[in-house]
């Protein structure tokens, strides 16, 4: 009796030791795999954004932020997903332009549709402002909000891009994606700030970036509240409501935000007054610009030479310059991803 | 010894017996204590509010709305706090003409500043729209975003109503912050949609009623991006930008929400179009109209008889109809309300 009882005290005693050892090591093991950038490598970037997180989530520390001042913001297009040689938004209205085409004859010999219809390249890299803003009128517009978004939603689940011939869906950066995930595991909310159009980015930013519609900023276009069939709508008219690009960055989170970022990423000049906008505000604050760098695995542009950098908001020279200056923290995408997408070896 | 550990026992079980009962007393008054609207009159409108958030949160319910969706907007002018005679904005704006009037003094002789200076209440009642306009255009711009909302934040906090001696921020009433809560406990986002301007209502919405920056849609000037002495501010130009009213309602909750409310509270011909809005969406919705039939306790004016009507947005006896036609939910302030403002008895 009393050996089989010493015995169990004992097989206790050792069964205790041997948990308390195994969480021990799983603890420590995955205290050691709890690597919230995985896709990113070793290097000044990866280590601003871990610094950044840590201080101002640090309760009592100096630069220590609220739960409910943590608000980050991305631009889309260059910083989240590919958007060259152009924006997928750009891709859809050259598609829709194409598929409208049969109920405008009139389209055939009048520009811009023509050179779209006759998909001629080179008259569409010569495209103005205006000429753009007539497509986007012609493709965006003359529907209700709800049909609009059920014609994204058909495109960007059928349509594939060129290069990768993926959904542009999948063109997203996998970094980026853990930037905005880390951000929100520390009680940041994430907002896109982009220049692309908030009702088209919505139909998609809440399954693929995690962000849901009252948090992506965009341009736009007015609205007009009308009765069909008895039952109201929101009428898109061909008309530019709100252009959230450069200046307009800031005056788009002042107005749909009302909140100073504590961060704020982009990639190009369009972002630029978005970041001036971030710094000014007291405490550390995280400015970063995604450079596009790589060649080989997506695409070199702007001061890194290559390809031209063809859409409206540019990484310029002058950029760069203001990045130094300002102590902004420049991605390389070449050096410091790891990995560029999730489909990605 | 046998008769100690008999006597342990049966006191540990009379101690769990007690620990039981005072456990299932202490639980039942929590039930009974836990009226979220203890300052609401049983009655229909009162149950109308606890019947559609019991629903809509019920798992598996054929009207249960997931977490993201619950959305609930509210009016703010006459819904949620007093907007009689008129407006505690424009109090403010009359306040601001006559603080500035010494650095004006050409408003002597002009109107429509003359009549604020002169406190000529009969002229300023025949105020046209674009007279208000004007003071708002002579009050509310030329200043950074941050100056204005310290101007507010001062007025605001020194400025007392004439018939309660009270700061406007305490004209709440009392049974609609309980709505609030009630929809917040049960995982709802409240968003406050305003005909009054947006930086006004920031500036104590959070501290008033638990809405943060970020959900109140309201209207708003145009801002511009400029610097001063290197630094970057939002100038506030002359310039209307978004009337968040009548119409405006729904297109703001979807400019800035991108979802439709599955609840909306409003008390004038202004929020007619938020409530039809709501009513469109599927499943079960909820509109509710403030109606202000308390004469004693606060006003009573619109069909209510009684007092004149003389803010813009009214409840019309056609909005009385549509009311009863549509099934929005009327609330008596005489009949549904036991408490109106918190500092009631």
């Amino acid at each position: 009796m009393y050996s089989r009882l010493l015995g169990k005290i004992y097989q206790f005693r050792l069964m205790t030791t041997l948990f308390v050892t195994v969480f021990i090591i799983l603890f420590s093991s995955v205290s050691n795999a709890e690597d919230p950038l995985p896709s990113w490598n070793d290097g000044p970037a990866k280590k601003s954004i871990i610094e950044f997180v840590t201080e101002v989530t640090k309760e009592g520390g100096p630069n220590y932020v609220p739960l409910e001042d943590r608000i980050a913001t991305f631009d889309q297009d260059g910083t989240t997903w590919v958007s060259h040689p152009i924006y997928a938004q750009a891709v859809f209205i050259l598609h829709r332009i194409k598929e409208l085409a049969p109920q405008h004859p009139e389209w055939k010999d009048k520009d811009p549709y023509k050179s779209v219809i006759a998909g001629d390249k080179e008259a569409m890299a010569k495209f103005s402002e205006s000429d753009w803003e007539e497509l986007l009128a012609a493709t965006h517009a003359g529907m209700s909000t709800e049909d609009f978004q059920e014609i994204v939603k058909k495109w960007i689940s059928t349509s594939r891009d060129p290069r990768w011939k993926k959904p542009y869906t999948e063109l997203v950066y996998q970094p980026m994606i853990e930037v905005m995930n880390y951000f929100r595991a520390n009680g940041f909310r994430t907002y896109f700030v982009t220049g692309g159009g908030q009702e088209f980015v919505r139909v998609y930013s809440e399954d693929v970036y995690g962000i849901p519609p009252e948090q992506v900023v965009g341009s736009s276009i007015l609205t007009k509240y009308e009765y069909r069939d008895g039952k109201p709508v929101l009428l898109r008219e061909p008309k530019v409501f709100f252009v959230d690009d450069k200046v307009g960055k800031p005056v788009g989170i002042n107005l749909f935000i009302g909140k100073r970022p504590y961060a704020a990423f982009g990639n190009s000049t369009g972002d630029q007054q978005m970041l001036e906008w971030t710094q000014a505000g007291d405490g550390k604050r995280l400015m970063m610009l995604v450079y596009h760098d790589d060649k080989e695995r997506e695409y070199a542009y702007g001061p890194a030479g290559g390809l031209p950098d063809t859409h409206i908001g540019a990484f310029t020279q002058a950029l760069m310059d203001e990045a130094k200056k300002n102590g902004w923290v420049v991605i390389s995408m070449k050096n410091d991803w790891k990995q560029i997408f999730s489909f990605d070896e």
